[in-house]
């Protein structure tokens, strides 16, 4: 299998609240057809890639919280996307809100997958990185509730082999911790899918506002760079539900470069040949991490646990 | 003591070989009187910062190596930098080769210090990523020896309460690799002083030569913003021993922003106003380390020993 084609973010413009899964997914598969024409072989849709981003809700009923999270994956509403990218020879990364049923009860994650050109999953990661908080906090204009509607992820930061090379995912508030990059970089990962839904204001440092597009870019290129992989990032954009979200979905060399970025907050192929070879050039150089890394020195970076 | 001061890089154009260290003095006691005009409370030298960047030739004989080393510090010839700094009230960061005689012999580090504006040194430390080869490589226009001219620093990655703040030291390679940032991080760093030498040509990859600005920028930024730390980038810089150096020296706030980058590769002084209190609007959100950080996931960063 050749390890050089054209890889894509598919942005997707805002969720609002009462959009079906159906019209997203509609939505999707018109990003599919222009993936299909250019010749794309990867598409990357982003984080909770089919609801608008609840967490900025607080929800009493669990009923109403409910409605946002998928029991399985592919279900009757998705099928149409696993078929049309199916049929058109091309693997996808999909983020969703998982909602399993336990033994000890319900269990929710914030879950990506890639799914391979033959409609197989190939991969499932949950978030590691929740960010925001877990109680109500009604002075801001809008919520983060990551943390009281998402449990850790339990699975680790895994790779897989995947259209010729080794992928992984990040999620979202992922993308900015290097120790999960890393994670990856360590398993010799050539491309990271990495969907997000980003907030334009802040409200706990909104003099950060005017950053998020570039703190987006700075921590996707750095994350590229350091571990020599190509990154897709993919953004859910624009105005949701009151809430203003950064595009920036972009395609990132393993030097760090931008090879494409979206010109919009709506719906966008972001495209970009990418060669997974070209890895090599700095995993064998600046970061052989075999040569140089110092792993005997970093003993603090695991000390402790999370909350 | 405020924590609000106006910090500076003090990028130094070449040194040759046959430079004297004292004509090298000459060039840093211009930089403390412009720093001293500026009002500048802290000044960071580069790495190395007294000769030529001698890593780049292999030598045969001992003695032509011993000569680019410092057996203490001060010593006659930097003792005019202090005593300048001293008067101004000026704290400073100096990069330079020790030589340290022990029970076991001789050994070679690449160190750096901070020195409080009363003359005391307050914080050393020597470099843990050496980057480079051991062994002569011939076939290439210039040698990156570190690997067999220092021995791995021992001093782990320390801080100190330096100038009303936390500081810690990185030195040139050892800024690109996030486990070293965060190292400082975790231990509360505000003010990170990174000496640099680095080639715009790397023989093992040339088609990377135009990134290396892009690469620097992009490692300091990474680091300041991951951290919520203030860095200051200190290059030596331009044509030394038929060897380009890049310059870019540079002030990086803790949001990751530029504030002040160099504009030559020449003898300049790169200052801004920095705010240490300004790293709490990072360290209290974003990367709020307590709330957002999971260790325990990373168990993959401290597995093997460098070699």
């Amino acid at each position: 299998m050749s390890r050089r084609f054209v890889a894509a973010a598919a942005q997707l413009g805002p969720i609002q609240r009462e959009d079906s899964r159906a019209s997203v997914v509609a939505r999707m598969l018109a990003l599919v057809e222009q993936a299909r024409r250019r010749d794309v072989r990867f598409l990357v849709f982003p984080e909770l890639a089919l609801t608008t981003f609840f967490p900025r809700w607080y929800f009493e009923r669990e009923e109403e919280l409910d409605a946002f999270y998928e029991r399985a994956i592919p279900n009757a509403d998705v099928a149409p996307l696993f078929e049309a990218a199916k049929a058109a020879g091309i693997g996808f990364h999909l983020g969703y809100a998982e909602l399993s049923e336990t033994g000890a009860g319900v269990v929710r994650h914030n879950t990506a997958i890639l799914v391979s050109p033959d409609g197989e999953i190939a991969l499932k990661y949950r978030k590691v990185h929740l960010p925001g908080h877990r109680e109500h906090e009604p002075q801001f204009p809008f919520q983060h509730l990551e943390k009281r509607y998402f449990t850790r992820g339990d699975l680790g930061f895994p790779v897989a082999d995947f259209l010729g090379g080794k992928a992984g995912i990040l999620i979202c508030n992922d993308r900015r911790w290097p120790e999960a990059f890393r994670c990856l970089g360590l398993q010799g990962v050539e491309l990271v899918a990495i969907g997000y839904n980003t907030p334009q204001h802040y409200p706990r440092a909104p003099e950060h506002d005017r950053l998020q597009d570039f703190h987006n870019h700075l921590s996707l290129q750095a994350g590229a760079y350091q571990n020599g992989t190509y990154v897709i990032g993919a953004a859910k954009a624009g105005l949701e539900g009151g809430c203003e979200l950064i595009g920036g979905s972009c395609v990132v060399a393993p030097t760090g470069e931008l090879l494409a970025v979206a010109a919009t907050r709506g719906d966008e192929l972001v495209a970009a040949e990418i060669d997974l070879d070209r890895c090599a050039e700095i995993k064998a150089n600046i970061f052989n991490f075999k040569l140089h890394r110092q792993p005997q020195e970093y003993g603090r970076l695991v000390e402790g646990t999370g909350q």
